[in-house]
């Protein structure tokens, strides 16, 4: 199994605000790009299970905000999955300002398939690679950062 | 034919940006706003033309800025039908401070519809009803603001 | 004390992605929109701390999703101010589709005031006045939803 | 003089609409990702501007939709500066999907200097190695693409 490597961008100036730094909401969205990148390393792309004919929501979010981060900034995303039941799997986040190496943030994110009648679906019945691949990356994930 | 109301809101904390001021971007979107409840409306629910297997996307875009609105700030946004072929459709807005009643920014947006092969639709043909509401509201709103 | 009413908004069309769905990135703007209204509703605007040389940061922020709002929605967000300790103060929130009643989602948010240096700043010292404001809201909101 | 190279970025998810396609209001976003980008390759940092009290804020911005982007595209968006007065700079951008190499769309955006008050501020006197990079860059790009 691929080492995945942690997703690296640089602060957008429209992701500020008037504080001067950037956005809470944002940081939604990047761990949602770092996941999306972690996946699609392993060779998972997110909109192929749409393709399928169910989509894989956001069943829960949160984060944790330590230091700001702002325009100017690299920020550097170490992504793992913690979590996988066979229904839901669930990521945890670290966000560091690669200038300094702070961890700007640390974030969480829970995950399951549903049909379009919104009926959850089991991944590892219905997606056995999707299955093989997210147990695969628990069992590597459980001692990262 | 009703009189469409201005749509009327106040600008959204995270619309700003380190500027201190609304980010550009944002007028774009609230041009979206004030189209689809322009539209709304006059009775035509825009995803109601989604659920025909259609969709109508940006032709184009623009917006000349005046004044900066920012966090505090109602503001209101007078839209007008000014084109309308059987194939495209173009708007134009006015955005107001409410305040002061200084104008902020106006825009222009151009739209048509597409099948999901991508090929442009006939409104006039494909959907009469919109058609004549769009040519109604061309007579009626040549002379506005 | 004034009794503070839920925020109430219509699903804007860009806040959809390609699921056909909310964002799950919006809900947490949505929770920024719906706690400033509350505070206004309550006399104190969100910026004038600003102007005071202090911004009032997320320490934290969580939401649980429940039933996805779509575009057409009208949705409805309950606000109630659940901890304060003279430096920290903790909304929740719960944002029901209007239209049907049902519950979308629930969400927590966590809240400091800082200085220009990033350090902590004391509400019930350096704020008297919206020391009392959250402290009246904390006891009132006690026993809300 | 260094060769500016094309922006290239991957479409994020939270990017996406209800159609299936980019939000057109991203590609406004998107171009300003590039012009940053831009200008920061020429070691022309656009916050450093705000540090001597002044702002550069969006005049006008346009945009043609031609091909819609869609998540899992790579996009390049191109850039060139075409005018600069002393007071008012204008960039044109093409914003192509890597992939085919097809045209989506292309823009245009004007900006000025102002200060506090929002009175304009000439950029030949008052930041004259500013003005000296904007003065070789439309030299520079007039050809481009």
């Amino acid at each position: 199994m691929i080492i995945t490597k942690p997703y690296i961008f640089k602060v957008r100036y429209y992701e500020t605000d008037k504080m001067g730094i950037v956005h809470h909401s944002n940081y939604i969205r990047w761990m949602e790009e770092a996941r999306l990148d972690y996946l699609e390393q392993l060779g998972q792309r997110f909109d192929k299970l749409e393709a399928d004919g169910v989509i894989s929501p956001v069943v829960s979010v949160s984060c944790n905000y330590k230091i700001s981060c702002i325009f100017g900034d690299t920020v550097e995303i170490k992504v793992k999955l913690i979590e996988y039941t066979g229904i839901r799997y669930v990521f945890e986040y670290e966000i560091v300002r690669a200038g300094s190496g702070e961890t700007a943030a640390t974030g969480r994110s829970e995950h399951c398939v549903i049909n379009k009648d919104g009926r959850p679906v089991s991944i590892k019945r219905r997606f056995p690679a999707f299955d093989s691949l997210l147990s695969e990356c628990v069992n590597r994930d459980k001692d990262c950062f």
